[in-house]
């Protein structure tokens, strides 16, 4: 049921085509957030370049490009987690589609992305997190915030972290990647003040359990207001990030 | 080593009481995040009456009355994680203490908080989540965020939700207190793009395994863009929900 | 917004005190499921003495006999977990309320119950698993369904399940309580084509792990078609029986 | 021992060709449920066309072809979790077997199958729980259940479930097939008064851990009345939906 | 339905009082192993003296004494897991019952045990795991195994083992008992040919998990043909071993 | 330190050519179990042919060949885990070897194996669980026990057990080897006196969690007096089989 | 057997009162270590001073009490995991036993400990690790090791530990005790080339899982060459530091 | 900021052209750890032949050729963690850089080692051990450290350790690999007062869970002051040795 339906129910009861009795029938099983939030949807889209997102793992090259044909001359589409057989299926379609294979992304930009003033800043423990910080890198990027990386900060050498305070401090948001321990979400966290989201990652090997020392170590963080998300999520967090700093940007 | 005497060291090199080699020796052993750290927690605490956090678990009421006795008069005092004992040893010095039994929260004001415009709404799924909650919105006022709470309004009654939706886009950011499965926060996710901050709790028996199953669920959440805290960690929450109104505040 | 409110708009349209697009903006916020599922819940209380239930773990005995004292003059009610004092503060207040102390339930019967025709058999491994057997029978028959139980038939004396076959064969729902390792729901679900409902419990110790062992060997079975709830949730299991039961009986 | 044999041994008993102790000694180790059990079966099997069951996981595709060929010609048969190379090996023995990729199913149609009045309605949270839903749907079927399938009603747009809300209280029974964090199951729970059945899928990554978040979010769902089958059982939750649906149907 | 009834049943047939399809009706239903089981039953426990064994936990005092007071008078009673309460209120009943309470238990003679010629030995690694040894050792003894204790010969002091070889070859049958990381086990496995059982106890703190750590290393043991039970389960593995040494007896 | 040097050392002392207090420093450092244990298994394996067993997992098949190679012409080996590579390699130096792909295991017969009267049996609750029951039906066989082997009488259909009782009664050992939740061991123990030791298997799926489920339900088994080895370990069942049917044999 | 009487048997030999056979047949099960073991110990007491420990968990006041009468003569005495109940036991019979309730040990000092020059360096995270902690330095001050201690220098205030860099580099070992994530443990291996041994403590809540991340996060620390005991165990570090130091002392 | 950039600005305060306020303004963002470690790291490197490590794990052949090119002129240079394509790679730049397959490392010596006086002693519990175990030596070795190996002195055969005795009181350190349940590490610490350090490594099957029976039973070891790395850490003990080593060595 959508808006001119509801509008043309309204009219019929005001003319007496419909007694109120049968109007509040048809009322009462209302779609309610359909109507609303697919609205909004489209707005939103027009506005601010948001973009549609497919999540590749599971499906087939064939299918991946299928659901990308249909996007693809509507607005800015956002694949995650492909790999070569996808990215080709895609470019087949739309070659030039950004293909991130270290992040295992796929952008096309159908629209010219309004970027926020705030920049979201992505920090890696080590050099294996790259992938992950790529794809919250693309991800943010493509939701329309400016993004910057900094890799292999991690703890171990805790000197390195300090020559990148100011530009941390520079930040709107800052995403932590980091495998193993996880403990540089908590160096982060003391340092700065600015919403610190911590990506666990699943580097690492034996008691690392694929990613479980690191989220249980970010989660019980000593550090307070640290926010983690799923291991190896960089999409989820540059989502959070992206509600974070359009929140502030809308503050502007 | 402290500001004054890193300035002496300076005169020192200035007035040639010290070699350049005898100070660069020194200066290696700079505490650097000391003498900077120090003095912006200073500033920041005359700045925006930022309180001292005292974590009453695991400590004698005596000890926390000590403790908080050497703070009172320096500024504004939150302790968390109190009880009965605790909250009268406290009283027993500082009359006036707000003592929240729920929230299990001791709040001492000294200075006036300056609030900031942007509001943190804390939405809860059962009334047994609402000693987290509270925990949440105190940690949350004394920080200068202007709070709200809903209770009750868990997915299995979903349209109980919907009542509150307005509210919840009327937030800068919502924090999602839940146990059990923990699904309210998929739900509030999906709909609004404010940022959503989720609390696991251990409320729930057998295999909610004392907020596992709450944690797991949010950290899986099929919405986007959530970010999750410790199991009954209401004061993170409101940490990070300050980290964010502070940035969007600072936007204004 | 209740049916009255909705009523009332829409005569404002019919009679020209609000206009459509007023309305329509008033009724996009319409909490949809609040109104039908209110609805529907007040409906079904009339109808068949549903009663409302109250959670009494992690509540004080006066909030629970307050919660009570409300509901108490609506309708029939159910209070599970609750403990001698609960018990006590309630009985102060409705002196006849039945209390079950093993199954830990309280039950005020206010409408007589109309009782289903099938029956909800509830059989238990041994006699540590009556606690949540008892929870179970109870909350059955004030949902309305006749409830009877078996006790004491686990697999390690196989042959005293055999003289309750037929029993089982009798009733429209068996719900099968376990603890330990729980194998006494693959045997009933091998042996009846009836839904069977298994409700693993914390009975045991060392790798029992408060119920895991029976959840796990309960959620692996070898018999197809059995159906699994908490830990210790014989409230559940009643709940889902009850489902069944009603669907059944609404085949009549 | 069959019934012919039990006859036989109690008309020697009769007829004096046997005494009554060694008719005792005989009966003593009488395989009790054999005799009614097998029996029971194949009356079922001939009234209602309730077909033979072939696991295929960790068979050969030759293996697979051989117990099909002994089934095929006795009655319907259903084969779950094959693969293609199952599948071509069976193709070869009974062309016009019906496979379903998707669901990883082969059935052979020997019977008219009889079916139940009650719709099994099987939903899913998203596209990537389709296969299980597949092996649901498919096993509902041969199983004498009309099954209706609607995909991808994840709590994060909730939404999109209400469109479904009159077709799901239309059906005798729901199977909620859900991964991540299986928030749809206490939505669902809390819509409808029919029994629920929830699956939990292996759908996700990270702390989604091979589907224990959505088993555990079932288990603990807030949603009074919902139970529960192994992750990634299809056929499990088909199995125990026919045993309400037949319940319901024999009530009719 | 005992001997007699089916001696009856068959008399019936034998002088035509009941016709073969009736005493085929009759005889479907035949509680089988009922019969067997419960024949054996009274002739172990006329013949060896096998006691009745009440679990005390989870039972109030008054429980295990009614219990108790109707075993007394039939047989050799054991209870297990009892505590001080339970043991005054056995006592009242029984004054000469025996009272083991680091073991955990009491046993009652009332007829005198007779025993094997076979020896049960349980060898400890520490002090701590005396309570689940001494529950082994009066489990074992009442079942008939005369039964030897050494304490104290953990791993940390390998040389400490060495003393007892020639006592641990003279023994039909080990049993470990051993906490922490339970490498006892292992070495006594890997010293003697005979068979051991080994007992994890939930001795330990941290890493020790209740006894996981134990269980875990004597599952995975690098000698072969070590049997575990469960955690703390010292009445288990004096069963277990009595199992063997009467089959071992048997062959005498 | 061998026999011979021992006694070299002794004649050293006895004809004066070492002092008392150079043996004794050489003593203090006798290998003490290597010259026992070392004698008595030359001595076993003369007496009983008990074979070497080469473990062939995480080996090359040139490893294996190697080592095979070494042993054969000295007695019976026993190769476990191993795959058609292994046993191609093992082949081509020893053409008859026994190649059991099922139980993947490898018997070389150098000797007449000596076999004991008593009878291992093994059960399995699902064809599934053959190569694990194959594993330790080998295994008994080598090391000298008649083993039977019983297949696919799960607890599903509880009465497919019942004709199998005179035949576990009238073995020595009985081996249980089931996976999902295992629970034909509580069966199995509940009908027997004889000593039971139960094998998980990691067959199932899901909340089976490779052989967890059937693991903790065997351990917390409600039947008394079960022991169990590690998840798919036949070979380690067999050798505990074989230490209880050796020494009931000894008994002899 | 001890010394005397090896020495014994030689001379047999020597003096022809016993044959080389008699004497490798009553060699062959001489307890090695037993002999050389408890001579070392008693070497290493005298010459260190090295004191016996009692553990005083899972002791009543009276048994620790009788352990430490028997031993207080003897040597010095450690006891960890006391009570106020066991100190008062103790103090009973030892006035001048050094009692840390913090701690948790009793310490008696019969022999003036001979401290090595090597310091231990103990540093904890937070002020609620202290109680580890302080049986850390008990334990390495009583087995003479200098003990010095730095509270409270966790990672969120990294610039904390910097002021301690040179304390933690004149050290020879230096003990990190940490709970939450644990990642002091990290950032202290990276600064510092000395052994370093990370305590996990249980301190925390909800995903601390009384120490599961912190023992996690130390295991798969990024920087290398960290080693880790059991949770909460400041002994055990202590000893391993003690191994350490004393080899380097060794090597003065 | 490097020491050159410090000492410039010392030189500039000294004469002038620079004011102390200013000066004082750069020092407080002084990266302190970054100038000493990195000045550190070179004169270590210079003075000892301490190499570089590359985890090749997670890296493609070409990358860890890309950064060992950019290393080799530099100094030693160690890999972990490589694989055949990886070692033939980094061969193509450096022919007689030596590849260790077993232990999956690879050594370029650019400088010659100086080694230390104590010995590393690695000992394994099985042959499956040996990779891990190579994987230390090869580190120990580099890192300085005299390596020998022990190799298949598991504790199931205890008598084979005791000819090890007085090797491992002659080295510095003692590793000790062990997977399985990883009782080796109790007995070594048990016989040995030198510094220990277990590896649990993933060998085993079933309910040793990839090394978590061994990792815990280290942890929990009876045998105090014994420290534990991670699973498979090979290389990490043998940092954990060198850090130890090289303190005993300085004291020299």
């Amino acid at each position: 049921m959508n808006e001119k339906q509801i509008k043309q129910l309204l009219e019929d009861v005001q003319h007496g085509d419909s007694t109120i009795d049968d109007a509040m029938h048809t009322l009462r099983d209302l779609p309610y957030e359909d109507l609303g939030h697919t609205k909004i949807d489209h707005h939103r889209a027009l506005r601010n370049g948001f973009p549609e997102v497919i999540y590749g793992a599971g499906k087939t090259p064939d299918q991946v490009a299928e659901i990308f044909a249909a996007m693809m001359t509507r607005g800015n589409v956002l694949v995650t987690r492909v790999d070569d057989a996808i990215a080709t299926a895609v470019q087949a379609i739309c070659p030039d589609v950004e293909y991130n294979p270290l992040g295992r992304t796929l952008v096309h930009r159908h629209t010219a992305v309004e970027y926020q003033s705030g920049k979201v800043l992505i920090v890696t423990a080590g050099t294996s997190d790259l992938a992950v910080a790529e794809e919250a890198r693309t991800t943010a990027d493509i939701l329309g915030n400016p993004a910057e990386l900094i890799s292999d900060v991690g703890v171990a050498g805790i000197h390195r972290i300090f020559g990148s305070v100011a530009q941390m401090r520079d930040a709107a948001v800052v995403i932590v990647v980091a495998g193993m321990e996880g403990a540089l979400a908590s160096v982060v966290g003391g340092m700065i003040d600015r919403p610190v989201i911590a990506v666990p990652t699943s580097v690492g090997y034996g008691a690392a359990f694929q990613g479980i020392a690191a989220l249980l170590g970010m989660l019980t963080s000593c550090a307070s207001g640290i926010s983690v998300v799923n291991i190896d999520n960089g999409f989820g967090a540059a989502c959070a990030a992206n509600r974070i700093n359009r929140l502030a940007g809308a503050a502007d």
